[in-house]
């Protein structure tokens, strides 16, 4: 019953419009993505998600992933097909490296695919990302024969991989973990711990799964300076690949979750296993690192996908279900009812919707090209100013596109009335989904933190000040246009609060640091907030240019321009609050006792 | 595992402190509510509630409710026993009317004692509080026969009580509806037709299930002013009371929800089932509002309470379990880590919901002394003024307190990190409970079209206006005291902007009603943010007056201040970002054409 139709038209505005891919067309990567291409991608990916992934996505929902007595797990009916016909589609090579089987399209292409995954079966969608995460680790750590011996496969989608960081005991505080490598006398490392809530731990996907482990090795500082990061095969590997005894892991139960029921979230015990170190020793965090940060993207990208194919449900609700009247008169005079449509309070829950879905998908995407270009771009300099935005602004796709991912779901239920909180219309599985984007890969109130505390004031605040700058020139140009003046001097607004909320946290994070931590989650939605009204402020120019320049879809661009007036009318004004907020400081945060709570 | 203790400290301090009771023992229902006798019933009922009913709550989520063959259906392990249990412990009967059988207590107790009752099992809590607003709409608009065989069974909880409204293709729009009633020859009607969502529809917790039904009868006019309400028995009853044959009513199915599993929603099918009309023929909407009312203030203390059992089990996660260490130090040097009590951002989630919860907790308490007072205050001007200040914010109580228990439930959960997302924890239950009372008995957008298009203007706004003088002699009286002046200049500001948006919306709601739709939804907010401001500053004012007189129990009066303080600093500035956007009109929000969502 739910629907999910790919929103290609908006994707190729901004990746052409807003993004203006033609300009990096000389860089690597990019020469393969001409708009033909991407096109092609685009269409037959969305093809893809919507015809095959989709209706699998109740169906995981409802069933579940089974683990048998045997330890080994069964993903619910339809899932090993889909996989199948996704492997053998070649998706899974969509960006990976050339020199590894890749296709090696830009990771701006892929974030654009990506969330049409994510939409159509976010629960499937996760098997490959976390392949993904563990590909990008070994890659960046891993030996030329590590490299060579895992990441082809797993780039192909033949094996599966994992990333293990939390035990019980510990999450956030990986210096905690009480998994232990014993050195062998064979060079390798005998893993042993539990970990638990490790995403895609064991399914019947895939012929092998690459786990990912942190772990302490014997006689290793017993804090975040001690973790090492190991290589463990469910199945050990020969040389050329060729698959031998099961190693000592195994799935010791499912978690029972609230959502994302598709995907197999388990216990896995490690005894003894055979682990192989990437990198060096007690250098694992620093690894850990380099998936988390990518991952952290792609949890964003799972906010707006979410909240995208929950909105494009209310839609059709909207424009199907008939309950009162237009408040100026009654609209359809043949039938009994009006649509909700008509109802101010419904179009605030799509307005609201759509203008921060269509801004996030703008900020997504921004992001990913981001990271291309701090690998790709011609200069040391533009790749490091690349490298400086999206380090700066990870956390926020991250916590402030979850935050909006899980709220446009409840909306988005709510527009259903009593119908969004039965389990048949699909509207509550939406919400629970989109729950635990805020959750894990650090909670957004760790996103926050690493905000406030580690990428403001890096190298002097040099990222924060060179995006204050880029949106400030970009208000500028758009004052001098009278379609976007208003909404120019509207974000210039809210831009202004931001900088005076980070004046003032350089000041008084310094002097008190629970002066950060207490205006840290208003911070990052501050900047979320602002972020998004740039984009919008990117979309609003361009839409009035190509209104100028005569479009032929004008009902396109004229649909932008409302929206942006939306978003700077409904949006912007949080700014403000926010800012007092976050100059309250920490005192009446902090100062009840806990006996008091 | 989850933990629930009832607030009784805090219940005490609104019923003395801020509402001072004391002040209303001449009046009827209160010369029974002695401080002796209300501090016996919290103490008892705390004590039921936390022993009996709270342990059921997991169970009841997990197995749900079962529908057999033959329509019966039976709810889950232990319900039976402690519904007996509460029946027999007298704790229906608690504000029914002493000539039913009631004990008499005024609203305000029971409202005291029902917010424990919905912590500790909101699915439970539903039976009976499905059972109250059927008697009330007896007691309302019923006959005397009617109201002499069925009030003191239902009073007494022996029989149960339901509202059917709802049907498949009509919810808020009830002049939709196509149940039929036929008048028979002996004066009853054969009801015909779908009604569902329908809560405490059919289970084995009574011996009879008293439906109270919204039907058309034949001939009647096919909208609003054609519904009638009737009496449709599970058993008929013989004039003593005797049960007789089984009517022709019946469970088609149990919903599949996303929560509250422990109460059956049923689908009723009526298949010429015997109906009693209560009142008048086409006089049914009416009468339905009655109970409709007394429901929403029900379902505002549904938010209160689930968001504090979250709330209580996220306080205590913070206080056990241990994840990094305090910005400014380690705190706990013999442990490996600090407790999460030590970080700001988990301090803001906790004193966001502590603020919101003891809030809103004197807001409802308020709100069922105004409908004591609105029956029995000694004066007709007194009367008229408490059912004014009551019908204006009743949809305050309900979309609000609603808004904030969901935000409470998913803040509480967000503690947990990863653990709150697993089952057994029991946070994410609290989430999908808390998440039904944003819908039902009137969407929270149907409560702020409710406030703005009717409740605001009722009377050349009338109540409204009492109201705004109200806080505003308070706050003027709070000024002239420097330990609440601070506060006092904070919440008048916040005032000021309500002030304002109600102005806006007398002006330019009327020229254009769609400017009313557009800013229903924030000037439902920014009331509800005002109004639970203003509970505070007699709180401040309270704690101050106490901490003055030498109070034994400084810590709690002292954290009162200090939760004030935290409440007009993190709280109350939303109030200007919430009129900004009252005051941008309706135009942006209803622009753009259908095709362009």
């Amino acid at each position: 019953m739910p629907i999910y139709s790919a929103p290609l038209r908006d994707t190729r505005y901004v990746l052409d419009a807003i993004l203006g891919l033609d300009r990096y067309s000389n860089l690597p990567g990019f020469e393969s993505a001409s708009p033909d291409m991407v096109e092609a991608v685009l269409t037959e990916g969305a093809k893809f998600c919507e015809e095959v992934l989709f209706p699998l996505n109740q169906i995981g929902d409802e069933e579940g992933c089974t683990r048998h007595a045997d330890g080994s797990v069964t993903t619910p009916t339809g899932f090993k097909a889909a996989y199948d016909a996704f492997r053998d589609g070649g998706w899974p090579t969509l960006s990976g490296p050339t020199e590894f089987g890749g296709q090696g399209m830009p990771h701006v292409i892929h974030t654009a695919f990506e969330e049409y995954l994510i939409s159509a079966n976010m629960a499937f969608a996760m098997y490959n990302g976390l392949t993904m995460g563990a590909t990008a680790a070994i890659l960046a750590k891993g030996s030329d024969e590590q490299k060579a011996l895992y990441a082809p496969r797993m780039i192909a989608g033949e094996w599966g991989g994992t990333m293990n960081l939390t035990e019980p005991h510990c999450g956030t505080d990986l210096g905690l973990i009480r998994t232990k490598a014993e050195p062998q006398a064979d060079g390798t490392y005998a893993i042993t711990g539990t970990k638990i809530f490790i995403s895609s731990g064991e399914h019947d996907l895939t012929e092998n799964i690459i786990h990912l482990v942190l772990a302490k090795v014997t006689g290793a500082p017993d804090n975040v300076k001690g973790i090492s990061l190991f290589i463990v095969p469910k199945f050990m590997v020969d040389a050329d690949g060729t698959l031998g005894a099961r190693n000592g892991v195994s799935c010791g139960s499912i978690e029972e979750k609230m959502g994302i029921h598709g995907n197999a979230t388990c216990v896995l015990n490690y005894d003894g296993a055979t682990g192989f170190l990437v990198g060096e020793e007690n250098k694992g965090l620093a690894a850990m690192f380099i998936m988390m940060n990518a991952a952290r993207l792609g949890v964003g990208l799972q906010g707006l996908s979410v909240g995208e194919v929950a909105y494009q449900n209310a839609v059709q609700y909207a424009k199907d279900r008939r309950q009162g009247r237009a408040l100026t008169g009654p609209k359809d005079l043949d039938q009994k009812a009006d649509t909700l449509f008509v109802h101010p309070d419904v179009r605030r829950m799509l307005m609201e919707s759509k203008a921060c879905l269509e801004g996030a998908r703008a900020f997504c995407l921004w992001g990913g090209l981001q990271v291309d270009l701090s690998h790709s771009a011609q200069s040391e300099e533009e790749r490091q100013a690349a490298e400086d935005l999206i380090t700066l602004l990870t956390p926020v796709i991250k916590g402030y596109v979850t935050d909006l991912g899980y709220d446009i779901a409840t909306k988005s239920q709510q527009v259903y009335g009593g119908h969004g909180y039965i389990r048949e219309w699909g509207m509550e599985q939406y919400v629970r989904d989109a729950r635990i984007a805020m959750i894990y890969e650090g909670t957004n109130g760790v996103q926050a933190m690493d905000l406030v505390g580690r990428k403001l004031p890096m190298n002097g605040g040099r990222a924060a000040m060179a995006l204050f700058a880029l949106i400030g020139e970009e208000i500028g140009a758009a004052k001098a246009n009278p379609e976007t003046a208003d909404f120019a001097a509207r974000l210039e607004k809210a831009l202004g609060e931001l900088q005076a909320a980070s004046m003032w946290l350089m000041q008084n994070g310094m002097a008190n640091p629970e002066n950060a931590g207490a205006a840290a989650y208003s911070y990052m939605t501050l900047m979320g907030i602002v972020s998004l009204g740039w984009m919008w402020l990117k979309m609003a120019q361009a839409s009035s240019a190509a209104l100028a320049a005569g479009t032929d879809d004008r009902a396109f661009h004229e649909a932008k321009q409302v929206t942006a007036r939306f978003f700077a009318e409904r949006i912007l004004p949080d700014a403000g609050a926010l800012r007092r907020k976050i100059e309250t400081g920490a005192e009446s945060m902090m100062a009840l006792p806990v006996e008091a709570f």
